[in-house]
């Protein structure tokens, strides 16, 4: 626990385990660990820099079955598991054997998120960012969003007795609307896009200081988060990295986390530092980073969305350069994928394996089917599919092109009729 | 794997693990481990009789983070992992504090089964079905169902490359249809109620002897699934028994089998035979098995429901009386509540742990309400709370009393305005 009953810049006394300093990605410059998320120097974006000790695999393996077990290489206390959290993490590796066939790879595992405390990956953003938020004096948990991170939020919120104030545009469909304001915290629709209410954040963020908008200014810690996703992974699979694995694109965030873990892993000699390629993936009506990839560009030109994958739906992802960077490093790919293929995508994934995906599951699958096709993804190479949503959130998706075999009256023999159409 | 290409009752070859013959609960008729479901004598229900072996704990703490790692006392075979399977189970143990002051009792713990691969304690059971079914030599999954044990059934036979056949009354919401609909079996809607889509089961399944209705033909090893969550509890307690638990009542199955749970690792030393009290929680729109409690009855009158616990609106309980011999015999009771307190206790769970049940999971909580404020459950008693399904699939339960705070115009102050009001 911490003494400090307000956040302040210029006191390094946080405890947030490994976490050594804040550092920008653009200039390298160091900052004091605090809650800042923009460089000083040059406003390029934060990002926690690490001394990490010893970490050992007994150590995580004993841990509990959830993020938290890789606490030793998050930016959070070591006494993290003792406040009141959703536990996120733990979710199921799934080997995909039929997906798989359907696709023409000779190995695919899924990561089910699905599973997680509010169905998607943002319970781990939000875990990580809430733990931060505490040790760095915050008193309220809050964010702009369009769905899945709303529900992470309020329900994180609710479990540790926090305040929350969550802001969406007033069109979010109603299963969202619900699902949020169900933990009772303060839910507030705007009337604007996804845009008008991100602008609202930053600007609510720089005026109550005590105020942890988890995307905004909680940014560095938060996306720290997304790493667990790779540290997973790597130990389901018995301590090592796949040969290729396929990442949905939003903010390009997760799938940069992804790549550090997996560099994080190989540096502390928890896996051997075997090669791996990253993929990305989006929809066509949101694809600035995919369209950046094929031009051979480093920066990407926003663009304005209009897709059914609405939690992809960032026409100007902060960390597109960076995924751009990821990708060619590791000697990956980018692709984008219709709306169309989308509803193919989650449908394929759910006749092969009974994973029901929410419109971003469906770009990821849809995409590694196009990567394949066109010779991008080995074949031979053991590939990690990320699924980080859940279908019940987006059934409108699925529009007329799921529903029932037939519909009869109460008999055995229409039954049997209608399965023999 | 069986060479036996079609069930028959006349071998008793088949490979069930511990499970050594079938037993009527009515008159203790044994019989040999067959696809049957209801005695020979006297028509009774038919349960599974194990001869157990040595069972440790840490056999049991080696094993998968799955259902699977209880399969020395479950009716499946001891490949079960080896086949694809959904790997139900594992789900959280939630320390509720916050609830737990809110209910007026010292200790409370959720088990939250939201966390499953279809978002409901169904997984658990089919997963024991589908093994059982796959070696008595059935060829396709199927079920009547109100929704959660659709989604479940469709989803494994999807994982499994099962064919599978599940029948739903027509009036269905439009979300369980499609998320049973998505994974591409046979999904039939029927034009009537579920009486007259479980008759039509019951008759398809005399007619077709490799088709495996789980909650019909399958039912005895089906159950058995149910089991699981007692096992959880026990575990994830470390190895101990609570002293109180409030189960959901439907059928009642479950609530038997978490008894049966608790007496099988009594009797196996793996926990202290510690006292346990179980409850059962049912919703006043459809609840013979709580009026038969306080009747003092040992059968129970069916009834019409009338209830938006749909999930638990089985108006002729098949193990009514069976519940209430576990209840009694405990020192437990049964409680029921109105559709008001259900959409309360929904709230409740929400807004105090961030957990987001269905409306079977507002009956748990709200009975829990109830039973505190009678007496009947133990202030000081450690109370387990078992949460079978998520909120996601009944959002028309909430109606109107759950929405957004404010709907403001694109201004900080205008936020800030609705959060002062």
């Amino acid at each position: 626990m911490t003494a400090v009953s307000a956040p302040s810049a210029t006191t390094t006394s946080f405890d947030l385990g490994p976490a050594r300093a804040l550092s920008c990605r653009e200039c390298g410059h160091e900052t004091p660990l605090a809650p800042e998320y923009a460089c000083l120097e040059c406003f390029g974006p934060l990002e926690v820099a690490y001394d990490f000790g010893r970490v050992r695999r007994e150590d995580i393996e004993a841990g509990p079955r959830s993020i938290w077990r890789y606490k030793s290489l998050l930016p959070v206390p070591s006494t993290v598991e003792s406040h009141p959290n959703t536990s996120p993490g733990g979710t199921r590796l799934v080997e995909a054997d039929r997906l798989a066939k359907a696709l023409g790879l000779r190995k695919v595992w899924v990561k089910d998120d699905t599973g997680n405390p509010t169905h998607s990956f943002k319970d781990r953003v939000v875990g990580v960012a809430l733990a931060a938020a505490r040790e760095l004096g915050f008193k309220v948990l809050a964010c702009p969003s369009t769905g899945n991170l709303a529900n992470a939020v309020a329900a994180a919120a609710a479990r540790a007795g926090w305040r929350s104030v969550v802001l969406v545009p007033s069109s979010l469909e109603r299963a969202k609307i619900l699902m949020t304001a169900v933990y009772d915290g303060n839910l507030i629709t705007v009337d604007g896009n996804y845009d008008d209410v991100n602008r609202l954040a930053q600007e609510l963020a720089a005026e109550h200081e005590d105020w942890a908008f988890v995307n905004v200014n909680v940014r560095p810690y938060y996306a720290e988060g997304s790493k667990t996703l790779g540290f997973e992974v790597a130990e389901q699979l018995g301590w090592r990295l796949p040969d290729q694995i396929v990442v949905p694109i939003a903010s390009g965030s997760q799938l940069t986390k992804v790549d550090k873990a997996f560099r994080e892993l190989g540096e502390l000699d928890l896996v051997e530092q075997t090669p791996y390629r990253v993929f990305g993936a989006q929809a066509t009506g949101c694809s600035p980073v995919s369209a950046a990839f094929k031009a051979g560009h480093d920066v990407v030109s926003p663009v304005r969305p209009d897709t059914i994958a609405r939690s992809l739906a960032i026409g100007a992802p902060a960390d597109g350069p960076y995924v751009l960077d990821a990708v060619r490093r590791t000697g990956g790919a980018i692709e984008d994928v219709t709306d169309e293929e989308v509803v193919e995508g989650i449908r394929l994934l759910a006749r092969t394996e009974g994973i029901f995906a929410e419109t971003a599951g469906g770009v990821t699958v849809a995409t590694a089917k196009k990567l394949v096709e066109q010779g991008k993804l080995d074949p031979d190479g053991e590939t990690v599919l990320l699924i980080t949503g859940d279908g019940l959130k987006t059934l409108d998706a699925l529009g007329d092109r799921v529903g029932p075999r037939a519909n009869v009256p109460p008999s055995a023999e229409a039954v049997l009729n209608a399965l023999q159409d």
